[in-house]
């Protein structure tokens, strides 16, 4: 029986003694390998946060005080120590255990995460609560050295520091976010790393005064104004925090007495911690990004099925082949120049390929300076990471009219990540943007077609939005039109656009086998959306039924049912299957499009639905 | 004739001679002080910057390089100087000069502004296009210390650092943004300011160097080894910029000397200068923040008409009479304190108050913690900046269910700020967040029932948006229901929200003079939205007129208008009259409305015009 068997309770982890500590640790990297290579998941970041998360179960009491993920990728281990070790056979599943922090899973989450460098912002305004209401308990932050290049972590940690608000960052050095991290925030936690006249000072000050915190923080702020005097000042002291580090992140002990002294000191503590991303499996430490987010791999060798055609592989080889005959483009990621397909043209066009770290707003502006001077910048992006440039979009992008790319990927339903990371808002939110042209590929060849479209032939901002995963079925060539008809009937329309027109043309054909003829149209631009064409249809058969992953306000099916009602065309039946208002949990995609009722079965439904109500109120339906 | 009569362009600037300098830019605050105290405007910000703009176009070429002023309301002295000094008459007037620069108004405006914290962005993105088309031109971000407290800055510095890409970046330090700086940014900046051995190193070193731009270059990079070792680090530093001040920013010679060598750097550079906001006119000095952006006012004195209450001091007050009754309740404001009506607020509860600086992404997601752990927060934001939350909205507050409050100030028209400020489109992505209220109130009554209603009775988030300046006509009490028919009629049905339901009503009098009945219909909640409630009108009239101060994608209109498809409801005419799709220019709000075709003589129109079209197609008008 190993150490984890034992461990079931934080009594059980505090009983335990230092020296079975790194045993502990080992068990846990075991129980990752065997249970993540059988489920897919997050391995990575995981087992770089081993020593730190045992460490904090050591010191804080996660019942009562709030220990905050930033991103949450890495709460595997904190997972594992709060009583889920059973569920993680069912990671990521439908119904089943969640990748990321849930409040709704356990009372050791005290909030989501997923979208990064938001967790000091969430942890300031707990702290804060906390005196306001005069509770007692401890807040931490676990951020990463990538979700300090967001510019969110900048502006809560500014306001940290000013706040005086006790309160621990813990700030995971790994050297890398995703990718290898970029950009002057890396620079600057590099040349924090290797300063030694700081570190010593800081190291020797520590020691000598680890038995007195007390004694401690009162020489330290009497000694303030020789400390800026003697000592090089780094951007956390500077922004009003109370820095220690950097401190080994592979040594429990070793933290264990560096956050109690930090929960000690009463104060906005950084404590920096330098860790090994993948750290304890050779292979994940030899490939961290390969095995950030990871399917299904061997625990021996580390090998993973071979990756098939996606979306974003035929996206991001399709731009290097524009890119090969026009200078003008280039390319825009935010740390995730693999996951969206971007990796073979970063190798063939380094100079026009620009990795901005964890800041999407940036990477939208940047993109505004670019096209105003000439250049083709693309963006590609997750539709659920675009959300942070919505402001950006209109100000520095609009108005101006201005001819950016944004390639929005994981688009629509996302599975296994869940709530915080669906793009179910994208047609929504994108359609508000003046002049914005968005289009909707539903196949490699479409995608291929539009992106030529996007770049050589239209003005303005465009937005091409696809799913994550591969094509369906229909893998027909774009004919270049914003509105097409699929398939033709006379006693029903079905519209959806995207890979959704896969479940739209299966439920025509079960509906054709019993006798009812359904027209399917498929919608290639959302905006402009050609709704007389949709029209046309409608006044024919008289009933309608939509079905896409998006969410219900602002959907295109509002949009073509409001220029119906203008128009004067009266329905006799309309539905409308979409992800409704609500937050869509985690699953697998057929899974998930059967829940919230948007699969061929939910549309071949819809349409006797509405046809019966006619059978029972007579003809009209009014 | 003063100096300023002789300069009409660069090259009579350029003929000047070091001496004359001084004057010239005494010149330009005289010709500040008389304009603007006739047209209001931003005064301050342009009187601490007349010095820089003056250098600025004596070492750069406006009409070749890329100067690009974050934020922009202190482009005023830079329009003086690009022959624009006749159109201040027309200063934000429709039709007439904007307060900020737009390329469509000059050669020199290479950017759109209005935003804070965008400009190194932009100018990055310039930097790299001329890069990659082998351009020849420079390069230029002046922001103030303000703009800093943005992540979005922060991210592209990070960014610009580690480029290499040959760009200035003047940091405009006066200490404060529009009110006094707060947070870890401004901290950083008082260290750096007063770090003596830093800056006699540097100015030392500059002085010997001066002549020899190259020398010093090759000298620096060789040297940085051991600069590192002997000299303080500051955050620019450790970005990889190079850092140069702080220099007086008053002081016009020292300036031009000190932009010249940035510029010949060819580098990313990073110049440091001090300035005084309101320098130069006492009353603007004494009480920068009054004249920030400040109405006409006298141009001895600075004396300026009192405040009429508006929507924004009428929230503050109610605010502050609901927290005296409820110490959960907490107020954040993103460096808006007075302009969201919230300074008796932070006055009577310092600890509840928490201005976080320009950055409403924080401000969104601290709402988020402060929510979780049982505080009341409400976040008083205008309707363009609260863009800069939509993803935190989502991820931070509508996951959970929070009840965090938005009081989403200048929603809709917001007159002479006009195209980047303009809150067009709340309606439309408020509408998008799951499980978000949105309440309307059309008058004063109205939003302190809302905000209480908000307060006390709702759960979840909730949006309560009202618009610039104040209540019109109608000053009714809130009924408690989410529609309200304000008026019956049977011919016509007017629906409409916010202080608009004033031009319908107006409308419905002048119809009824003309013997048309109309109904109007006041929607006080947008989400939920009882459609039902108009359908029953429309069911009752069957023509349709929506008027209201939003886009037109994702309206309330098409809300109702897709839900009278649905429900089978056909109406015989329909009219949308919003902000449409394109960017509403500046102006004063009725020429806006009227431009716009939404006011009461655009409804009585578009009544008469559906009348019109059924005498001539028959009753049914299909």
């Amino acid at each position: 029986m190993n150490i984890l068997d034992k461990v079931n309770s934080r009594k059980d982890l505090l009983a335990l003694r230092s020296e079975e500590l790194p045993l502990l640790c080992q068990d846990i990297r075991e129980f990752l390998r065997s249970k993540i290579s059988v489920t897919g998941g997050h391995l990575a970041s995981s087992l770089g946060t081993v020593e730190i998360t045992v460490a904090l179960h050591r010191v804080y009491d996660a019942e009562r005080d709030r220990l905050l993920f930033d991103v949450g990728h890495q709460s595997y281990v904190h997972k594992i120590l709060t009583g889920r070790k059973n569920a993680f056979d069912q990671l990521r599943r439908f119904g089943g255990l969640s990748g990321f922090p849930k409040p709704c899973e356990s009372v050791c989450d005290p909030f989501v995460a997923g979208h990064a460098s938001d967790s000091v912002s969430v942890a300031l305004g707990m702290a804060r609560a906390r005196t306001l209401l005069h509770e007692n308990y401890d807040v931490v932050a676990i951020l990463g050295d990538g979700a300090l290049t967001g510019g969110l972590s900048y502006e809560a940690l500014c306001d940290l520091g000013q706040s005086g608000e006790p309160m621990v960052v813990i700030l995971n050095d790994n050297g890398m976010s995703i990718s290898p991290s970029v950009g002057g925030a890396a620079r600057m936690l590099s040349r924090i790393r290797v300063e030694p006249a700081y570190l010593n000072f800081k190291r020797s000050f520590h020691r000598v005064m680890k038995p007195f915190p007390k004694t401690m923080t009162a020489i330290h702020d009497g000694k303030e104004w020789l400390k800026d005097r003697v000592l090089p000042d780094n951007i956390f002291d500077s922004m009003g925090l109370y820095y220690i580090g950097p401190v080994d992140g592979h040594n429990v002990t070793e933290l264990e007495t560096q956050l109690r002294w930090a929960r000690d000191m009463n104060k906005p503590v950084l404590l920096h911690v330098c860790t090994r991303k993948g750290k304890g499996i050779d292979y994940a430490e030899k490939d961290p990004a390969k095995y950030h987010g990871v399917g299904p791999f061997d625990p021996i060798t580390g090998e993973t099925a071979p990756k098939k055609p996606d979306f974003s592989s035929v996206f991001g080889s399709e731009l290097c082949a524009l890119a090969e005959k026009n200078p003008r483009i280039c390319a825009i990621t935010a740390a995730m120049e693999d996951g969206t397909g971007l990796t073979a043209f970063a190798e063939k066009y380094p100079g026009r390929f620009f990795d901005v770290g964890i800041a999407e707003g940036h990477a939208t502006a940047l993109c505004g300076g670019l096209a105003k001077q000439g250049m083709i910048p693309v963006f590609a992006v997750y539709s659920t990471f675009l959300q942070r440039s919505y402001d950006m979009l209109i100000e520095d992008i609009s108005l101006l009219g201005l001819h950016a790319v944004f390639c929005v990927d994981r688009s629509g339903l996302v599975g296994a990540d869940g709530e915080t990371h669906q793009g179910s808002f994208d047609a929504a939110y994108l359609a508000t943007i003046p002049g914005m042209t968005i289009l909707e590929p539903s196949s490699f060849a479409e995608l291929r077609a539009m992106l030529r479209h996007a770049l050589e032939e239209c003005s303005g901002p465009v937005a091409v939005c696809y799913p994550r995963g591969g094509e369906g079925t229909w893998k027909g060539e774009w004919n270049g039109e914003s509105v097409s008809v699929l398939r033709e009937g006379s006693e029903l329309t079905i519209v959806s656009y995207g890979v959704m027109i896969n479940e739209a043309l299966s439920a025509a054909e079960a509906l054709a086998a019993e006798g009812i003829e359904a027209e399917v149209i498929k919608l290639s631009s959302l905006s402009p959306l050609d709704t007389e064409r949709v029209l046309s249809s409608l006044r024919k058969t008289g009933r309608f039924v939509f079905a896409a992953e998006c969410c219900h306000a602002g959907s295109p099916a509002q949009t073509i049912l409001a220029a119906a009602a203008e128009a004067g065309v009266l329905l006799r039946g309309s539905r409308r299957l979409d992800l409704g208002s609500g937050i869509v949990k985690q699953g697998d995609i057929p899974t998930l499009r059967a829940r919230q009722g948007i699969d061929a079965a939910a549309i071949v439904n819809a349409a006797k639905e509405i046809l019966h109500e006619e059978s029972k109120t007579g003809s009209a339906g009014i």
